[in-house]
């Protein structure tokens, strides 16, 4: 019985909820609550936590106590703590706070760079070479994200060839790790599957994540062809939580408890305890104030079994009778 | 350039909105609205609909107007209309209506046959006999379906071999197609392509259709898992709508424009007009009177772009002045 899906034996998650969700949510978050939820995020297993992002504060006021929250958790061994990294200052400040690792992320549509950092790309790469001199002589690892690179709200769809050019541009700056990320949910499981296949065969040796939006509903589907190619490391949300502006209604980035639930239920090993992190994600309304996107939280695990109804008990004693 | 998910040119879909959707609906819907509905979906390029239950109008009141919808909708040549049947006094109402095709379902699990169908698997196979010569001189096409057979909430998964054990006595008593369903949303990508991979391989000529739920986020998951095994048509219902007793708050059955998105862009064809599809999910919720499960009515297409922002345009613009 060789049938079945060629999966990985095991994945690392990046949970972003406290960056990529929080972000843009309507209310600030209150420092102490970022805290708290990160700190019981790091006893689940996960392998990553995105905690905060080093953007000017301005620009995002959910995310002003970078520098509090980077300062403000407990710092366990065995989990990466991340914060993302617009530019030269947001890098100051990031190493400040001795983050473990800084992600550095540029659009590769211009149009989007322009909105989303008010930078052209090429000004974006001048920043990352440099956070690299700045960094260099630290153990701060750098990872880099494409962003837009499955398409782009106002381009389309952006070309496979560039987007593994500018991941070339990335590790010739030194960059060691590199997301990939659908930034506003247009990507569907054919493309990220010849995406991943492609970026495989170039770099067989560069840490890959992909990161996905569940806008369209195919945020699963997009993990599961990406898996299949051999992509071992996913960024998700705690809750679903996250957004695109350019969809207004829509669900947010992949929702890290339904992700890890179906890993786990496909026989692909992540290290979470699930139901320590459905117990989190199970809070996460209550900080928020308003209803998550998740599925778990309401369905619960598909090993999850219901009691038989009585009609069917009696039915079943009734028949043992005759 | 050989990458990529190895998927079928072309599915089919057949859309159970009006039964699987609107029979756990809190109101009933009106006959004349169903009608309607069921009248601009045939026109959107969809092979089949299951446009409604013959089954006791006590155990399911809001599909108790069975006989006036079937009456009442317009036939058209290339669109397969179907009635889901579970006994043979709805075999007969059905058989009036002169329907195309029957759906005969029995659930594998036998808890669950009691409390859905109230009988026991051995008295659905039964009537199903009765069904078949009944309808052996007509041109009435049945289909069986096994439901549950991804895992039942009270006995959890259902053995693949007894599966395709009960798909053998379906065939046996001379139905043509078969349906696999997951009726209350267990299953995940992975048993799903066994599954599939199973089937396709004892029963190559047997047209299956899957029947997935979305109950904890997996369900275009399973299609692409299904779709990568080659199996060519599947359930989805309009808007999302569905679901299951057991999952109090979880979302539905799959999303037919969901599903069809996706489908689209990956290259593989439905015969099924997106935009006029969408246009009729558009107008769901106003039917059903409450906000509905699937993301496209609240997202667009991904091939829907937006327009670059006015200080996108001013950025270009200072930057070309340099």
């Amino acid at each position: 019985m060789n049938s079945g899906l060629s999966l990985p034996a095991r994945v690392s998650i990046n949970d972003v909820v406290v960056r990529d969700g929080f972000q843009s949510e309507p209310n600030f978050i209150a420092t102490e609550s970022k805290i708290a939820l990160i700190d019981r995020l790091s006893a689940t297993g996960l392998s990553k936590i995105e905690i905060t992002s080093f953007v000017s504060p301005k620009a995002v006021p959910n995310l002003r106590d970078a520098t509090e929250v980077c300062r403000g958790v407990i710092r366990r061994p065995n989990v990466t703590f991340v914060a993302l990294v617009p530019n030269l200052l947001g890098c100051e400040r990031a190493m400040v706070c001795e983050i473990n690792e800084i992600n550095l992320v540029m659009s590769i549509s211009e149009s989007h760079n322009l909105a989303n950092m008010r930078m052209s790309t090429m000004q974006s790469l001048k920043q990352f070479a440099d956070i690299m001199a700045l960094t260099r002589s630290t153990r701060t690892q750098i990872n880099g994200t494409v962003a837009t690179a499955f398409g782009c709200p106002f381009e389309g769809v952006q070309d496979q060839m560039r987007v593994l050019a500018t991941v070339q541009a990335y590790l010739d700056l030194g960059m060691t790790s590199i997301t990939l990320a659908d930034t506003t949910g247009m990507a569907n499981p054919q493309q990220v599957r010849r995406m991943a296949d492609a970026f495989l065969a170039r770099f067989p040796q560069v840490p890959l994540t992909m990161h996905f939006h569940n806008t369209r509903g195919m945020g699963l589907a997009n993990v599961l062809a990406a898996a299949t190619s051999g992509v071992r490391s996913f960024d998700g949300s705690l809750g679903g939580l996250g957004g695109c502006p350019y969809a207004p209604g829509a669900t947010g980035n992949i929702c890290t408890e339904d992700t890890v639930h179906m890993l786990h239920a496909c026989g692909v090993a992540t290290g979470i305890d699930l139901d320590l992190l459905l117990g989190v994600a199970r809070d996460l309304s209550g900080i928020v104030g308003h209803e998550v996107p998740g599925q778990l939280v309401r369905s619960g695990k598909s090993t999850d079994l219901h009691p038989c109804p009585a009609s069917v008990i009696a039915l079943r004693a009734a028949q043992a009778a005759i």
